[in-house]
Parts: structure tokens; C-alpha cells; sequence
């Protein structure tokens, strides 16, 4: 039976997290505020440990296991965040993790999850399903499957970035603001948007996603989840998912939107933006909320912004496209 | 009469920067562990507003003047983190900064302090003194010269960067380290060295720098401050400078050393690991502290190092070299 999300399951995920999970600082630049014409923050999850917010559901996931259990070791699928979130934590809990990655997963990704000691298993996106895979394996090997979002412990943590954004705005004297959250599965979105819920409700969450993979702003729409036609392509790999979580939507359905939609170069924009204004490091998926504050004002109201950058695990070659040339 | 640079004058300059400077994070990375053989945390002043530490000393320095000479407006010279420090924080007070750059500074830095507000004036690094015509300037217009490291509110600014380091250290349980810090004229190391000898005396301060420009390190060996026999080249511009600042020295004397040195083409080494391993953007002055704990492991006998990154205002087409070469 699996526990109910809400911001007392957030609050013992952020217990767990103590001095494991980094807090992570909101950063601004006037030049930023300048091009969106409005203030704009940053709550940067790209610095988090594996270079994503993925570390905070992985860790909450893991920790709230019993030791009995997780000792079994830890099975996930992913196209490379929530992977190396899993491999880091496992391996510092000393349990075995097993992740079953695409084959097209930016190669830094599956090196980076190795490194950590996860053991990868590639399969092809087109013609294979992760989740068959993964229940598979676990069966087999006794593993305990951590899925990337629809998992309540995994919500729980992602949400702790939202009780973070909650105290650091407050100490901004932030009472309103459009909150804009990277979103594939929606697990960070709906963790988000739980803790703002709870303790700055002036703060409305905003999934922003890229072009042709708007499953979630759809969705918010009519109201039912909303599958995308293609289901992979562009340069966003870390959000791209099929449609929004059977444990996610009712969350963000209640609490966030309407959606926001940037283009890949819109992304690689923004990439370019926070290289030289912020000094950190976005992949394109991690800054589409970026983009969508900067390039897509006329669909914002709020005087200020907070976008999440939600991962940094960038390939060489496309971030240095995106700077040298954007 | 210039104050003495004390824990006192730190702790004082850590009030006046309370709501406007960002507590950077400790970052780390299991992958830079393995690559150092030891545990390595990063400083990560990168992130600091305008992208360096020099915003730390530049808002001490303008936020210690009366309201009477701080109105009549600001002066600094400066290759381009100084700069915009100044720049940025006398906007923020509402007065006139003039900056003195020299031709060749990077292009961003430029831009970067004139869309700050700042009046830029330049001048041949090779042929010109920017100490004569910055007091010329000063002369002429009643503006008040803030140096780059020689002033004990500059230094007691930068000093608050080494409270946090000490804070952060502590933390983490961290009760013995080298901490390396990337120095040019000696400001941010010698503000680091008086916080931690007051605060984490277990903490030992090693200054970094670019080879060729190694002033600071054979300066610590003679007992006297030595110089440069180059001026300029080589892609650490943000750390060039002649020699040991005069206020500087006697503070690194006393409680720096010995001082570590290391390639411009380790510098971009570590800067293209700080990409890979920890989302921030590393300029090459700003990597060369990290490129010491990397690459000049035989010379540190610590089991935990602490390098700051100082600054990242790289240029995109060296940032993109760096990544996509090394």
C-alpha cells in the first residue's frame, strides 16, 4: 500500500535529506531581469549532487525503504537524471542498483551512471518498453523498482526543492510569483507545487515543456492525460515522457498552469543566457523553463519569476553549439 | 587613515553584505574525488553576483564610504571581475562608477560592466600605468578609487567568503584541510586566511597561480614580495597581476603557503571537470586552484581540499575549447 503524497510525507523526505541533499542557491542577474522584463530567480538544481533534482527523489526513495528491502538492491529505468540520482544514492547506502537506460541516452549520462557504480542496461526506445524491462528484473533479482515520478516517496522528494523555493522567496519578501518547473513526468512539478501549497501559497506552480512534447500543458487543458504523438526526438531528452504520471496529474491538475511551451532553440538560448549571466550549466531540457520566462513573456503576468533549472548533464558538443552560436 | 584588516572588520563586512551577497554552495563531486585521490569540496564563488567574489569586495568597500563621498561617485581599474563587481554595487547605491580596463580584457567583462551602468575607460596594459591614470581620474572628478586588493575593505569583503567556507567546513565535520585558493594581487586569499585562522584554525590556506605568474609562491619562499617578469599573456587574465599586494603580503606571509602553481592548459582542464562534474562555468583564473588539487596532487598532503572557483566570466569560444578538447 503506498502512502499518500503530502507535505508531512515532503517534510520526513527533507529529514532524510539532511546533509545529504545540498540546498541549492536561487541565483539572478539583472541581465536576466532586463531580457524577461521582470525579476527572475533561479533555483538551480543543476548544482544538486548528480547534477539534477533527480538526487532528492532517488535518496528519498531509498532512505524510506527498510533496510531488508533496499539491502536486495534497487532496479530503475531512465534516460540518465534519475539514473545517476539512483546509482549515487544506492551506492552510498551500499546496495546494488541496476538501471535500465535508452540507447539513445547522451553518453555522458550512462558513463556518469556507471562511474557511480550503477549497472546499465541499454534498450531501444522505439520498440522496446522500459517498464516491462524493469518489472522483469525485478521479479528475477529480488530488486526493489524506483520508478522516475509516479512513485510517492519520489514526489516527496523532488518537493523538498519546493519547501527550499518556499524559504528562499520568503526571504526575498516574495508574496506572488509564477513558479516555472522543467516537466516530463511531473514528478518536481507536483512536489513543487505540494510545498508551495503548503507554507507561500501566493506562488503558482507553471509547467513549462518543449515543443511537441507539451503532454502536460494538454492536459491541464482538457482536464484527462494527454499522450504525445512522437515519443522521442528533439534535444530535451530528460523531459520527454509520454504523457503525465497516473499519481502526478491529479496533483498538478488541482495546484499548476496553465502550461508554458519553449522551442529547442529557445532552450539553447537560455542555455547560452545562464552560461553567461548565471555561470552555470543547463542541459536543454533543464532550461526550458528559462527559455519559456524569457522568449514567452506575453504569457506570464506575475512582476516575478522563479524557473527551476533542473539538470546540467549537458553533452560537450551541444552546449558548446549553444554558446558559441546563440 | 585606512583601518587595519581584522576578524573584526570581517565579521562587520559580513553585516553590510547580508541580503545582498549570495552565500555561495560547497559543491563536490564523487568523479573529482577519485581524479584528486582525495576528498575535494568547491567554493563556488562562480556563482556570486556578477560572477565572481569581487562583488563581496566591491559592496564592502562602497557600502563603508559616507553617503557624502560615496554620491560623489566610484573609481576602479580593473581586467574585468572588479569591475563589475564595482559596477553592479554602485548601481545598487545609486552613484556614478568610472572603471579603468585594459584594451585586451575579454570582450564580456567589458560589455558585461557598461550593461551594468559603469563608464568604462581603457587603456594599453603594455604601455600605460592604471594606477596614474586612475588617480588622475580621481583627482579630476572627486571620485573615490577603490583598489582591487589593496584595501582593507576590499579584503575584509572577500573575507566573508572564507566565514562561510568555515561554516561550511564545519558542517560537513571538516576539522583539518588545504584550502587553495585561486590568487592574483592576494585579496580574496588573504581575507580567507584571517576568517579561517580565527574561525577553522585546523584550515590552511594555499594560494594558486597560472605558471609564469607564480609572484605569490616564490614571494611566500623569499620572504619578499617578488615579481612577475611577464605583465600580461597567458589565459588567466583575471589573476595577472605584477605582485603581492602591499597590504596583501604581510597577511600571506604570516599565514599562507606554500603556494601551488599549475598550467593554463590545466587550468582548462579543470575547467572543462567543473562542467562535467559539477554544472558551473570556471573562467581559467578561476580554475587554477582546482587545477592544482587535480593535477599537483604530489605537493598536497591533506586528506580533504577546498578550492575555490573565484570567478567564471569565460569567453564562450575558450569555454567551448575547454569542453570539447580536454
Amino acid at each position: 500500500m503506498q502512502p499518500t503524497v503530502t507535505i508531512d510525507l515532503i517534510a520526513a523526505a527533507r529529514t532524510r535529506l539532511a546533509g545529504h541533499a545540498l540546498k541549492t542557491p536561487l541565483l539572478s542577474s539583472p541581465h536576466l531581469d532586463d531580457i524577461a522584463g521582470r525579476r527572475v530567480l533561479i533555483k538551480a538544481e543543476c548544482l544538486q549532487h548528480t547534477g539534477s533534482f533527480k538526487f532528492r527523489g532517488a535518496w528519498s526513495a531509498i532512505s524510506a525503504l527498510s533496510d531488508q528491502t533496499r539491502s536486495r538492491g534497487i532496479l530503475a529505468y531512465s534516460s540518465g537524471n534519475h539514473a545517476q540520482g539512483i546509482a549515487m544514492a544506492a551506492r552510498a547506502f551500499g546496495v546494488p542498483a541496476v538501471i535500465i537506460m535508452p540507447s539513445d541516452a547522451p553518453a555522458p549520462k550512462i558513463q556518469g551512471t556507471r562511474a557511480l557504480g550503477g549497472e546499465v542496461v541499454l534498450y531501444d526506445r522505439a520498440n522496446e518498453s522500459r517498464e516491462e524491462i524493469g518489472e522483469s528484473l525485478a521479479l528475477d533479482r529480488g530488486l526493489t523498482l524506483i520508478r522516475p515520478y509516479d512513485d510517492p516517496q519520489v514526489i516527496a522528494g523532488q518537493g523538498t526543492c519546493g519547501l527550499e523555493i518556499a524559504e528562499q522567496a520568503s526571504e526575498l519578501g516574495i508574496q506572488q510569483a509564477d513558479v516555472i518547473v522543467c516537466c516530463g513526468g511531473g514528478g518536481l512539478t507536483s512536489g513543487i507545487a505540494l510545498a508551495l501549497e503548503a507554507h507561500a501559497p501566493g506562488l503558482r506552480v507553471r509547467p513549462a515543456e518543449p515543443e511537441g512534447f507539451d503532454d502536460v500543458a494538454r492536459s491541464l487543458r482538457s482536464g484527462k492525460r494527454e499522450t504525445n504523438a512522437a515519443q522521442s526526438g528533439g534535444l530535451c531528452d530528460a523531459i520527454l515522457t509520454p504523457s503525465p504520471g497516473e499519481l502526478t496529474f491529479p496533483i498538478l491538475h488541482r495546484l499548476c498552469g496553465p502550461g508554458l511551451v519553449a522551442t529547442d532553440d529557445e532552450a539553447l538560448r537560455a542555455m547560452s543566457l545562464a552560461f553567461q549571466h548565471l555561470n552555470v550549466v543547463a542541459e536543454p531540457g533543464g532550461a526550458i523553463a528559462l527559455a519559456a520566462a524569457l522568449f514567452r513573456k506575453s504569457e506570464i503576468e506575475s512582476d516575478t519569476v522563479i524557473c527551476t533549472i533542473s539538470g546540467g548533464n549537458a553533452a560537450p558538443e551541444i552546449f558548446a553549439r549553444a554558446i558559441t552560436r546563440h
